[in-house]
């Protein structure tokens, strides 16, 4: 009665999860194809794909960094879990095809909407990971204290949406907003950092 | 005499899996050619490619979750679960490659019986790893009376061989057998979950 | 005095070199192509690529499946043990490069007569990791005794010296050397195994 | 009042590096292009690739086993530190490009130029990395007495930027001077280990 759902191991899904987030913020790299020539002027054509590449290394960094701090302070895992999990990697995953495309694109208008589109989902799926871990949090837990009141979680996807409408009008303004949602995003948690904090066997290495 | 067969780690399975199935999950995403034109149009021939990776994605993230679960409720491993583990870790490898071509060639007739080719020896390959665990399982163990009757393992061999067949008269039919067998399994294994449960050193973070 | 040498983590090494093989042994699927045609014949040229994944799949797991135990039945960790497992890694992340100019080029001499070399170079770069771990171990060392009779390390690197010069004869005889180690191999090595099962400490999950 | 900042799992900020690092070492073969000649001369516009391989080979080594030491010494983590974390693995990350740009141009000057300059904003990174974990160890660690003296850490970016002037002169004294320095470091920083040994709970396996 008192383990009515079974509990899984943290362990693998953070594992899991890390590796995907490792390969994805790592094959972005693939997508700076190594100039034929050797003067510097064959690195014009990559510098829009080099920075489409810090924008979405922030992302993934931003995200590892999130997830890192949720799971952390989650005390179950359930198979819910598991696939909102799954759901958000997959979103996450498309990140080198968008970053691709917009960065080979200059910043198009169509590449630079589909990547606040992605970034827009993958918003979305880690507020759904969020309600999965609540779901199972004990009424008195700190972390669903913490996430009560989420103003940079409701703001980020009111922002891309602005930023994809923008997209077809000047694209660099998109652009600016991908940047700047990163670079507030940038801040680490808190809430759950200190809902780590409140438990009792909080202490972490 | 107590510990005839060695006892291996549980753990560097877990890694090396996980490292393994994170790769083939995220390398699939290398399919997607990033299209040249930044028109939403140049999205068309992309599509058949992202459903069939979407499709791929659920499987894998189907065998990692029962993978996951399966080893959990393990007690023991041996060199036979090693090799049985790497086997499916082969057939699952091959994915990325029949989704490629399955997707690229718009769920042509070929691709698409090769895509439930490699589908139906990783389900095999799945049965032979849970015989491996079970053959050292101890007899009254709760993972053996969990997998004692094992339907969805059982229908999903048979439901790809019928896909295989069918790919060659309506190639469709099969793409959606292989849709329908992927939104069955889901949902997690509550088997394995029940008989970590039942253990009485089964409760878990 | 107990502790002249730093004693570092084994834990990280493991996870280091699980995350290269399991990316050596997947990133070689890449090498398979996705052919353009969609009939069964498009698979033909894609076959002595896929035979020669297959050998070199055996050929990192049983590196895997042998790293695994000798590290496990290691009691300590040192800088030295640590840059010749680097050097290990180092000829196995070469298998990828020969395993694809072997399969592309239908198992012809030269290509064949590589693909010997870096088999040999990582058994020789085995063999000193393996030497470098018996270097702290204590005299009286479980591991030191089963790996004092090493026919299978001994017998298996004049094996490749043969294939490699029968590559220049008939590639087909290396090819089916190099088939033949690989299933010798695939027994797990007891000897590691045995030293596990020896150690006072040795109950392992 | 004793735990004025959160402490963070150093678990998974290893565990995300060594994958990402894991990555970065084996995508490098990569740029490896597998010849389509099967005869020994094809494998002549390989060497520099191979060469500029084994370089980076030995850097990425060097920066796990650094990382590994100093991460293991380290008592505490926190959000500065993850990030100062990510900002060393986004230069490392670009290390394949570099890499395969300076290969694929037989060291020419502005390529040998380029990876003299990703060296040296690793370096910068890596310092900046160690101040961070510096700055919440307590005023007796160990860690900070080692670190207080760093010639190697001082010396090197020194080396980076000669070598970058010297690449427009002379391309091959710059790949000279990246290989002393990475001769050099590839003896483990002992003064790290030494920091581990010290702490009273530093026995480690």
């Amino acid at each position: 009665m008192a383990r009515p759902e079974p509990v899984l191991r943290k362990g693998r899904l953070e594992a899991f999860s890390d590796g995907v987030l490792a390969i994805v913020i790592t094959i972005m790299v693939l997508e700076l194809k190594v100039p034929h020539e050797a003067e510097l002027r064959a690195l014009w054509p990559v510098l829009p794909v080099l920075l489409s590449y810090v924008l979405s290394f922030l992302y993934v960094g931003i995200y590892w960094n999130n997830h890192h701090h949720l799971v952390a302070a989650a005390r179950r895992i359930n198979g819910t879990i598991m696939w909102a999990n799954l759901h958000l990697l997959f979103w996450l995953s498309l990140i080198p095809f968008v970053t691709g495309w917009m960065g080979e694109n200059n910043f198009a208008p169509v590449p630079t909407a589909a990547y606040g589109v992605i970034l827009l989902m993958s918003a979305v799926a880690y507020w759904i990971l969020q309600r999965a871990i609540l779901a199972i949090e004990p009424p008195d837990s700190a972390l669903r204290r913490e996430l009560a009141v989420d103003l940079k979680g409701m703001l980020s996807p009111a922002l891309y949406l602005a930023a994809i409408v923008a997209a077809f009008v000047a694209p660099w303004i998109a652009g600016a907003v991908y940047f700047l949602v990163a670079a507030v995003w940038t801040v680490p948690d808190r809430r759950a950092e200190r809902a780590i904090g409140a438990r009792p066997d909080g202490e972490e290495r």
